[in-house]
């Protein structure tokens, strides 16, 4: 089921800026047990995101009447919500008077492996880089041409995941995951000034982490490093946290810490 | 007028891949005094950047069929062709099945100020940089978020571009054009490897410049450099040559080289 600008349709305007520009964000939303996850704080991200890239925000009690609409009866299902600064004629100048659309989509609920959650998941590194730009660096933006040429990387079902490095070297996060590893003892996930999305599933981690006195902290992490990490995990929005039992030649258990903070959202998801 | 497959149609699906995440590339033609201007060159590169981006390349003998049939007695206009992966699931990988879509748009001719090629243009130095991705970089890709944030830095319309630099300080291009200067003697141009679109007109210009012995150069340019130089210009297939008279509080002349390569332009469109 789609819906654009509120009325049911498969279809949009090919003037719309996304189309031609990637001009626009988007959220991925989690319905589970017949509840909306984070629905909050996917829409501030939302609105925080619009800012960055001086679109009009949609009013979030819109939205999140929308959002209910469409996730009415579901039981798992997934919403993705993507803003786009409309439709405009030629060039990339922003239309002064554009008027953004919503577009709410819902799908299935993915068909993940069903150990990925207790067992863990084998990674990859992928060739395709992140590109640098601190103007867009967070933002959960359309231009997502890296993930895809990195996601097509790789055939093999048994590889979950492919981590995407910066032009230095240092591993940033996965195609559709942010990255968390403990190294030395320290729980570490990569900072994200220069490239990266700011996932929503990372700052609950991150919060989490930090109220279960485990004091994470947000660093550049060469990929060197992450081959001899203790523990290893991806989050996101649906996936929750997938502890990485292999990436490329290197091997990690399911660890304490990443046990401990399963098990703390687990009960904060209770709540 | 707008081609969606070959069909009259102003709408596209709202799955199509282009969409959510930038998921293709782009021509922009002149049609100009009835004449459809390089579309062989045109073709040629939307199929190498088709391969790039893993798309399977439509066949070119229908596109140009289809540029045809849109610029069907029209004097002055200006052709856009999109190719997007098509539509598919959710999530960045690439469909195996994907059935590639184009779009082809007719617009009118831009309102660009009528002076711009005799007597020269205004620029200005944006502050979004460009990101690096050998990966992307000179494919017309529809990831443009940096080319409309830049591009909505200013409203002043007498300033009619605005020039992008590296994470490193190096001017690569205009929002919409390419650059070229001379400096100390050297016709340059900034080399692409890292980010950048390769221009149709860039190819032609430097095609030009090399048969009329002014032997040009491809390199980085610092952005100081740029500021001492003797001449600079840009170009794109709409504008073909744009001298620049100012570049922040730089000045230039509409020099020699410019002028000598504006003539050898002209003669080879006139054949």
């Amino acid at each position: 089921m789609i819906l654009v600008d509120g009325v049911e349709q498969q279809v949009i305007e090919v003037t719309d800026r996304a189309l031609h520009y990637g001009d626009g964000l988007f959220e991925t939303l989690a319905v589970a047990g017949g509840r909306v996850r984070h629905l909050e704080r996917h829409l501030r991200r939302l609105q925080s995101g619009c800012a960055r890239l001086g679109i009009a925000a949609p009013d979030p009690e819109l939205l999140s009447r929308e959002v209910l609409q469409l996730c009415h009866q579901q039981q798992d299902s997934v919403i993705k919500i993507i803003i786009t600064r409309g439709s405009g004629g030629r060039g990339y100048r922003p239309p002064a008077n554009a008027a953004p659309r919503r577009i709410l989509m819902r799908s299935e609920w993915p068909a993940y492996p069903a150990t990925a959650q207790t067992e863990g998941v084998r990674v990859r590194l992928c060739r395709m880089r992140l590109g640098c730009n601190p103007g867009l660096a967070g933002v959960k933006h359309l231009n997502r041409l890296e993930q895809v040429l990195a996601r097509a990387e790789w055939d093999d079902p048994s590889i979950v995941e492919g981590l995407m490095r910066d032009a230095d070297g240092h591993v940033v996060e996965g195609t559709m995951s942010n990255l968390f590893a403990v190294l030395d003892g320290v729980l570490l996930t990569p900072e994200l000034s220069l490239c990266g999305v700011r996932g929503i599933m990372r700052e609950i981690v991150l919060e989490t982490a930090a109220r279960c006195g485990l004091a994470p902290v947000e660093r550049k992490i060469p990929t060197e490093a992450l081959l001899r990490a203790d523990e290893v995990f991806l989050t996101n929005s649906l996936i929750g946290v997938w502890p990485v039992r292999r990436f490329e030649s290197a091997e990690f258990p399911v660890g304490d810490v990443t046990r401990r903070l399963m098990g703390a959202l687990e009960e904060t998801a209770g709540v």
